[in-house]
């Protein structure tokens, strides 16, 4: 059996989620307390971080590393296109959400107010959410920006980035983070993707002691 | 002309400029100072980041997605493999540079001893260091045990994450930061990418005021 060794609030984990689900990949979700690093999870993967995919005798690690191989060896649906330039596009897009919005949104606002608690690592620090929550709105406006442009994202069909960018807001909405009201065409995507059957295994996640606010996995929200 | 805007002691930058050397790719080099973020910069990239490849009519942004790019224009020498299972291990790899150990080691010596003093932005917290001193240890040593089943870092052909390992180790061999006394494996690799062409561009970074220590540019070091 195929086994995902993850965390239910890690964005990056959620991606590869996203992508195993469209492709209707079966894996058995084993949930991993990656901070509590245990030596077996440590022989797993070196790099001591989730998500680890077992795929066969496999063992893989690297979020986008992962997606990438998954695109390659399972092509429907495809979710990076063949053109060098999307398959660009898409890419520094990842990057711009698992880096950039990561560093500059998700690191100060989901890891600050609910991972400090979950993992139990100190309190919130204020001055992150501040800079958190105004870079947000920032972050927003850019991606109403592109989707004024395009369907998607990255272009005109649904891709990897689309996931990306899903897996950080979700893991944001599970906290009431996300400001659905600044930017409509931002709600309208992420509509289209919460309505997604690979979505579903996110909307169910629950981790004790912080649920998630009250619309969290109403679609209409 | 083609122009890549960076900062010559910038890893991310420098995995780029190895990739356009091999591919013999020409590009105009100019130094862009992206901590001082004019507005000129921002336009051409929002993410306010090094490096920025203008190619053409083109601009890209996020090291990742340019050389993957420019490894699927421009086929010759092949960066990064056709098999997927080879591929992965590629981006892996890079990953584990650009993301983990860029973390670990090289924000924790090159950007506290010397990108530091460069940028005019305080100065090197001691605590940080030492834990980047234990951390490359580490990570040394695991090179040493994938270069002891490997002929390079991803498998038995020089690839990308050859470069990403290279861009990081060759900043920090800059400010005299690498023990090159540690892994003889690790030490031979790396003489065998400093003496290719497309590392000589590298080899002849200044920066003014900081000049490279005694052995950085020399192949016999």
């Amino acid at each position: 059996m195929n086994r995902l060794f993850h965390f239910p609030l890690s964005p990056f984990c959620r991606k590869v989620r996203l992508t195993l689900g469209e492709k209707r990949i079966e894996v058995e979700l084993v949930e991993e307390r990656y901070w509590e690093q245990g030596a077996e999870f440590l022989r797993r993967n070196p790099a001591g971080k989730v998500p680890v995919l077992r795929l066969g005798d496999r063992v893989l690690s690297e979020s986008q590393a992962i997606c990438e191989y998954l695109d390659e060896t399972v092509p429907e649906p495809q979710l990076i296109p063949r053109d060098p330039m999307k398959r660009y596009e898409v890419r520094r897009l990842c990057a711009w959400f698992d880096d950039k919005f990561h560093h500059e949104v998700t690191a100060k606002l989901h890891y600050e107010r609910l991972m400090k608690k979950v993992t139990k690592s100190g309190y919130p620090d204020g001055k992150a959410i501040r800079e958190g929550v105004a870079r947000f709105k920032y972050h927003l406006d850019y991606m109403a920006w592109l989707l004024e442009q395009r369907r998607w994202l990255a272009g005109d069909q649904m891709t990897l980035a689309d996931f990306a960018a899903a897996a950080h807001l979700s893991c944001l909405d599970y906290g009431a983070d996300v400001d659905w009201h600044r930017q409509s065409a931002v709600k309208d995507w992420y509509a289209k993707i919460k309505s997604r059957p690979s979505f579903r295994s996110l909307l169910a996640d629950q981790v004790p002691g912080s649920p998630p606010h009250a619309d969290y996995a109403n679609l209409d929200f």
